[in-house]
């Protein structure tokens, strides 16, 4: 993606309207498509819209009712992206918090990677449920920081989004991170699966990016973080991080 | 359990502790055991606690780490219990949110029958995540109507415990609510269970609770007391309730 953007002049960008539908994170500049647009692109943030989910695109492509998530400062230009989309299996729903939502996508992959190791290392649905709770509960502490008009991780743009990637099926990080949990190395996974999960590049720019201002504690992240860029052993790293957990 | 509980002469249960475990309702009574025990039992509540999730006791069978919380108005008490369970597979939460904690555990039964209705008339994964986001949020309201410090349903306590029925195969309510979903009746899918799912009698127990106080909005509750008590076609009143949620 990175290399795509980059061979796009900025000029032709002057003035149109931009949307990004990556969950992910340009991981060699650190951040997000949108904050790329606007400090490597030039383009003002009025100009650009985010969609995110909580949204499998498999089952929209099953025609199973979604409701996806339109963000952009401007509400108008969410809602038009919204008209645009609406029929009978999406229902839009339409903010102006574009920041929250995409860092919001960005980190339930962290998170569905958390579920998958522990899935993968033998945890069983009762340790999934704390996992999943002290994930919202990171999510919107980590949130919270971003913002002087906090997101409210209760809401479905949030809650929802990782709710349906840690528990579907459908879940690419989820599944990586249950293959990392059985003990296949990170190389072995990302080989056997043919793609990588956007939650392996999201971890680390997540934890720069609260580093950097040294907010608030994410042990689930650390974890994660630990296990793929460390070689933490995940099954001592998890026993860790029950600790934590509460 | 309400006659057995009857049963028990008031004056044996004096100076006692008693523990309730039961995620239910006394559906005559119309009240959770702990309101029973105080109303016709003439305990005072500083003697009663409550065990609650998030926690199917298969797991807690096979001893996979598992934490329960522990309540009672009289901390020291909560903690007793605590460490009595407290072992390698059984982590304690302790709390004096006792009418908090056992009141989630009965409307998070309702939430896995909704949840279950859903998958059972063909809802995906996209549309549970936004369902179960609502109800976290249905539930949230509903709690701070209860009491004057109300609980944070992002806590393990209560967003753990729904995520536990809501998601997992070992929920008899979420199986109930599938049959129900794919066409059986009330009747044939309790038959076919060999047991009735808590959250049948739970859901009229909230809504006149509720009512009482005409205090929040419960499209959720409504629905699956539309199926289950008014003879509502599932299709159509989840396509109805589909309409309300955001």
């Amino acid at each position: 993606v990175e290399s795509l953007l980059e061979s796009i002049p900025n000029d032709e960008l002057k003035d149109k309207m931009l949307v990004s539908a990556i969950k992910g994170v340009l991981p060699d500049k650190q951040m997000t498509v949108s904050q790329y647009l606007r400090l490597y692109k030039e383009v003002p943030s009025e100009q650009i819209a985010t969609i995110t989910g909580p949204c499998h695109a498999e089952e929209v492509a099953q025609e199973k009712l979604s409701y996806l998530t339109f963000s952009s400062p401007r509400l108008e230009m969410a809602q038009q992206l919204g008209r645009f989309f609406h029929c009978h299996y999406v229902q839009p729903t339409c903010t102006t918090d574009a920041g929250g939502a995409e860092m919001g996508a960005v980190l339930k992959n962290v998170y569905a990677l958390a579920a998958g190791m522990a899935h993968g290392l033998g945890y069983g649905d009762n340790f999934t449920a704390v996992l999943v709770a002290n994930a919202a509960r990171e999510m919107q502490a980590f949130l919270h920081t971003l913002d002087a008009h906090p997101s409210e991780v209760l809401e479905t743009t949030y809650l929802g989004d990782l709710l349906v990637t840690a528990y579907s099926q459908f879940s690419r990080n989820r599944t990586f991170g249950a293959m990392v949990g059985r003990g296949y190395s990170v190389r072995s996974a990302q080989l056997e699966m043919g793609m990588v999960a956007e939650g392996y590049y999201a971890v680390g720019v997540v934890l720069a990016l609260n580093e950097a201002r040294k907010q608030v504690d994410m042990p689930i992240c650390r974890a994660v973080h630990e296990v793929l860029y460390q070689q933490g052993d995940a099954r001592s790293v998890f026993a860790g991080l029950a600790r934590q957990l509460s």
